[in-house]
């Protein structure tokens, strides 16, 4: 990775892939971090019949699409997480697992998919509750960890974190037919990983131990991992000014932190592919707008 | 034309095809107004880089894709110009040439081709100064009229008003390549048609008459008629409240008057495909909630 970018684009939904294509063509220096197989909103969607001049294109075709437009260009995508971005003056600092890059701009383009807090979340924050497995792996050598898992994909940070951890307790909750018919085959080659039906209702800290409470009753550890495919945009981002769910921008996408756009269902209703691709252009040329005006 | 429609889409440029595809996806009924031949500025752009899905697009292509999408939706373009619209309380009446048309909601997706006005344009608009031949023709009945076109097609009006005026003098100011290489040539059957190529600077009225100060001279007749591609939206519409040349809008894409919304260019920067289409989808979506209010 460069030592600084000129924008980083998060997100590979048509918000992010139009802000980075935008960013390309003028000529600036764009880590564009998200899903290669670009967002499931676009691939997983039906026929979308109102995107102008792609009539009637089912949704894994649009992201074909978005993903040769990229390959043209000659944009990658980063398939990594950013877990917080850093507001540092003139430039902005991302953590992706443990590493960080920094960019003078950045663009906030992660869609809606994350649902609320559970009761006690943002207090434990930082405090036994975690985004990042493996962020924060190393700090569970010998103790016992819980992860709740909103995707498949977390399926890897429980391995990641079974091989320092005594314990994981792994409660995936997303659809079953995604699962084998034996949850206790997820992890054939583990001993030390328990995994459990569950749906989680809240977390505690009790005693110097951390609780999840779940319908299922109670599962004490040292630490929770939240494991969802995005977090809410002000955890993301310190210091961002948001309205409601939504990330609070003007007509030019611009948040209340200087350098710093959000595009796409991120920024509210309505949520359509067609709105998100104009405003990642508009994001995009804020931002290089922005970067031009600090020289 | 049916009675009233839902919605009347004015251009069919990005923001206007866009808006027209989302509100038929949503059933209403669309009037969609403008070129055929869809937006000039989009049919005669060289290679669009950044509208995403479509890599490296020749502007004449998207726009036959523009068009192929409103063929396969079953949306027609009615080729011709809104010469105003007015605020009727919970519609909005639309003069279009000589008829009248109505419409529970209007979006406004002109674009930018409006100039400034010419010094005396405003104060004299209506009072000698027009912007519909077609409208005011029959007024010219043995009389005098200059006309100042801006396009090509308006020739055709100049014809129209020949047949009625005793005398009409044209000015074009369009491109020299469109104009045969003897400007005489221009209207061969008309012998009441004098053709000036010079630069309009100002309208004035003087004992009654109306001068073109040009900068070949003056040019006294009895009416001065500007046909410019499109007008200033706050012309087209009175008591719309602007932002500079723009129309102001929200992030809805909701001007001061209930029901009227605009997209793409005419909402200000950037000038943007993407960008437009963007918007043209979530003023759609608005006039829909809207009417679905009243209800």
């Amino acid at each position: 990775m460069a030592d600084r970018y000129d924008v980083a684009v998060i997100g590979t939904g048509p918000a992010g892939v139009s802000a980075a294509i935008t960013a390309k063509v003028r000529n600036k220096s764009v880590l564009l971090l998200g899903s290669a197989a670009i967002s499931e909103k676009v691939s997983k969607a039906h026929n979308i019949q109102n995107y102008p001049g792609l009539p009637d294109i089912p949704g894994a075709e649009l992201a074909e699409k978005f993903r040769e437009h990229l390959d043209q260009m000659g944009i990658e995508i980063t398939d990594r997480k950013a877990v917080m971005i850093y507001a540092m003056g003139d430039f902005y600092s991302l953590q992706i697992d443990q590493d960080f890059v920094e960019a003078t701009s950045v663009i906030l383009a992660t869609g809606v998919s994350f649902g609320k807090p559970l009761p006690g979340e943002d207090e434990n924050l930082g405090r036994g509750v975690s985004y990042c497995a493996t962020c924060d792996a190393a700090l569970y050598r010998g103790r016992e960890a819980v992860v709740v898992g909103y995707a498949p994909k977390e399926e890897n940070d429980v391995r990641f974190l079974a091989e320092l951890a005594d314990k994981v307790t792994y409660i995936p909750v997303y659809k079953k037919e995604q699962m084998p018919a034996e949850v206790t085959e997820l992890f054939p080659e583990f001993t030390n990983i328990e995994v459990k039906i569950a749906k989680p209702e809240a977390v505690e800290k009790r005693e110097g131990r951390m609780v999840l409470i779940t319908d299922q009753g109670e599962v004490i550890s040292d630490g929770i991992f939240l494991l969802r495919e995005s977090v809410a945009p002000d955890k993301l981002v310190p210091g961002l000014e948001m309205d409601g769910s939504h990330v609070k921008v003007d007509r030019k996408m611009a948040s209340n932190l200087p350098g710093l756009f959000a595009a796409g269902d991120i920024t509210g209703t309505p949520y359509q592919y067609i709105k998100a691709a104009g405003e990642g252009n508009v994001a995009a040329l804020s931002a290089v707008a922005y970067i031009d005006n600090l020289k």
